[in-house]
């Protein structure tokens, strides 16, 4: 978490010019928005304030909404070439489309002409979380979706695209936090005593390990974690040592045992929410979920 | 897999002294059980050749057990001063017995000085897939057990370390296999279309991938993998391509995915039999299980 | 499964008007759907005669499908007063909708009126299979549909509507049956020596046993269940006698098992297709789906 | 709940005669138990007061256990002929020990006199929970297990017996209470406007709905349920109107959803705890697990 990030109560607190030229490049060439958000003012959250922002999209006549969805660049190497916003050439450039091999160019642009000429403007994907996999699978599912449904999915990958935007400027409230909790279903009981990391994927892919504690008898960690501000957005991993647990209760001799260790990946979007993730376990299944 | 192990066909063919040379020292100081296996000849598998060398220890009056037993190793650093079998000398070795640091080290000779007196044998565990935070955890728990119990619990871990020693000497029968099955629980139906990798982890610990498919309409894969004597003992792990499927479904937006890829580490103790991995997905759960 | 249906090879064989009038009220108010599909004979199974009656509708163009969904009669007290085809009273009448009280009966005028300001043609229901809290619930919530969401929401309740219909008329092909599959968690392996019974709810309401056995080495049952022809649509409970089996395994004293018997009810509503249930079993957990 | 209970607070203020007297039949043919266990007051709870029995009888010296455990009656036809405690009675009458056939009768004698001949005491089982099937499967278990461990399954049969019996005679503390929370694993959030039905069996085997509400947008009730000393120890059952829920997400059509009503049976057997019962909810799946 950058230390320049902007705080809610300094946005809450500065003149509306400075409010809309801090937050204008959040939304793509439509600068409008974060003007019409300064007069909402104040914003307890990142979410509220965001909450805002869709707000003003979403009061706009048809025409003026199908204008504002036009103004988003197509994704391709074209458009890089061509140049565009700051903020769409570092994520278009992330996913690759600057290096796309010949095939892959083909087809994007194949997609890219079928698609505007069955909506009436670009096709819109908030690609920094998404892979040239993702890019194209969703691509194929949204050519063939009815308009309707289409302008929706527009509409929430411009909230995701949005939302990174504003996370990279502004700090989050500090009421995020994680946890987990884990049953051992064996003994229909909380598994205490069980060894737990909770490890994130820094920004080179390298996982590293910020948690490492002990499970209580109610099968948690005594206290939150990562509150108080202290949770960033991306993706984490629980690691939990099943193994030496399995061991100790002699649910299963250690050279004989099924299970490895278990990884639960999940993905922190919101770093103002609590994100629980419980696991269920026994010597020959698991069972994960986000809990609340 | 080393390519010089011993095939099972020539185990049967050879002779009697043969045999058991071959396979003497895969029950520590115990050649005879080879011995008297060789008379059991021939073995299908060996699963088979080694229930009938754990079927001769299961014949042994208890005082000719207990010296059975009395003739495996202590685990510690002074065994390995003092010098024993090449085998345990690997895999005490292995585990770090070599190189505890001296609170570990007075800790272990206190559990070892505990136990013996209460049992009137040595602690014995399959080691080299234990850590020595499963040794510990498992001592503790055993040394409280009863005789009867503990003494199962020894005899398991013969059987295990033995199991072992025997995969490093001969060809397993070439019946086992691995396999997936993915359910789409949204649509209660098979996850069709979904990446999937299996690795499996090298002797450095290093990750390695061995096989990539998308499953078919059925959710799984066409045709046995590692089928035909492919599949060796260690550690695996599935990796499902998650975050596409959902894509490609609309379950989620790809930027505000909850889980992260998949990932299921599992165990092939016996590359004989057969090991079957479902995985119950939705975006906010899922479950995987030993099938059969 | 009454024995006056007709079957497959008949309904192949039959003249082309005996073959429409056969089927001509499957969909309502719409007998030339029947007379289009006898061209496409023969069918090989209900499914694909059903498949074949819903190619005609999807060929329809616009104008002509407007027309078809608003042949269907409004779900009210008014359309069975003033009488309606032989299969809506029926189906209306199996609901309650002649006996709402005054002010249920004002809550789906409401929302008729709404409805069909909205979209053009009345709400379209399979309300043999609803209760009234799901004609309100799902009516709220299809009254804020899009167009064009809303349609096809339409289209897959006159499908269901005409497939219960197909039903009651003609005898599905014997392709369809039932399993069952549990697994034992805690010793990651089938559950061998389960009781389990099946059970059918009868159009009285009343639950009939109809099928008893205990599973075998691998968890199942020997053989299929139901198949060649048996298995009919309906509602259907697995009920496994859970607590002897952990009484037998030693998993919990009988005395203190949280588990009671676990039943899990399923709904056949296509009897030309295999419904598997697997269970996966532990003390104090367990997870059914619908398996492949 | 019988309304004449004894209350916790009447029986620390006692004289120990009256306590010894009230409590004497809880352990068969051993009045000692409460005796001792009158020195230990007061109780906060009943789960205190059994634990202060059990300790009593876990101090006793090998042989004055021996005599303890072979002062429980034979499971058996002839115990109730001859005459037994008024309690034994009851227990073995309602398991209908005094109406096996013949078949089952000598196959009870025959395990009878097989399991005294190896241990050296009665078979004892907590009956009033079991059934026949249960009996049988249990003993044939047991039979096997070494002395040792068949000894600690006794003693927790004892304990389980006991518990009843003090259920029988004293008002438990108002600790207890139950709660459910449903998941909903499509959206990865709770499943609000759910609704749910408690149920009860009574003593004659009928089912009784003791409470329904709708979950709240956490998924779950307001407040706690059966608490205050609402809880009795007996067997419940929760039921979720599924069908109805995924009607109103869209999830699948009515007439086409696979899953029946969702119904979770479960034992409170200790009426002073909390039993929170958690389930994960998708078209195609569920899971359910003890929580806490």
């Amino acid at each position: 978490m950058p230390s320049d990030l902007i705080r809610l109560d300094a946005l809450n607190a500065m003149s509306a010019a400075d409010f809309a030229a801090s937050l204008g490049p959040v939304f793509e060439n439509a600068p409008w928005v974060a003007q019409q958000a300064a007069a909402a003012r104040p914003f307890a959250s990142l979410t509220d304030l965001h909450k805002a922002m869709l707000d003003a999209i979403g009061a706009l006549p048809p025409e003026a909404l199908l204008g504002f969805l036009r103004g988003h660049p197509r994704l391709s190497a074209e458009t890089l070439r061509r140049g565009t916003t700051a903020e769409s050439t570092v994520e278009q450039t992330a996913l690759g489309l600057d290096a796309l091999d010949a095939d892959l160019s083909a087809q994007l642009e194949r997609l890219n002409a079928a698609y505007e000429a069955r909506f009436g403007y670009p096709f819109i994907l908030a690609v920094r979380k998404a892979s040239l996999a993702t890019l194209f699978a969703t691509f194929e599912r949204r050519l063939a979706a009815s308009p309707e449904a289409e302008r929706a999915e527009a509409l929430a990958e411009i909230s995701a695209i949005s939302w990174m935007r504003l996370l990279d400027r502004v700090r989050a409230a500090p009421t995020g936090s994680v946890s987990t909790h884990v049953l051992d279903t064996v003994r229909a009981a909380p598994a205490g005593g069980l060894g737990v990391e909770l490890w994130r994927r820094e920004g080179d892919g390298a996982m590293t390990r910020i948690l490492a504690f002990v499970t209580n008898d109610d099968g948690a960690c005594d206290g939150a974690l990562l509150d108080g501000g202290a949770l960033c957005a991306g993706t984490y991993e629980w690691r939990y040592d099943t193994p030496t647990y399995f061991a100790r209760h002699g649910y299963s001799t250690p050279a004989r045992a099924y299970l490895g260790k278990v990884r639960v990946a999940f993905t922190v979007w919101n770093p103002e929410e609590h994100f629980h993730v419980p696991l269920l376990l026994s010597p020959g299944a698991y069972t994960t979920y986000r809990g609340s």
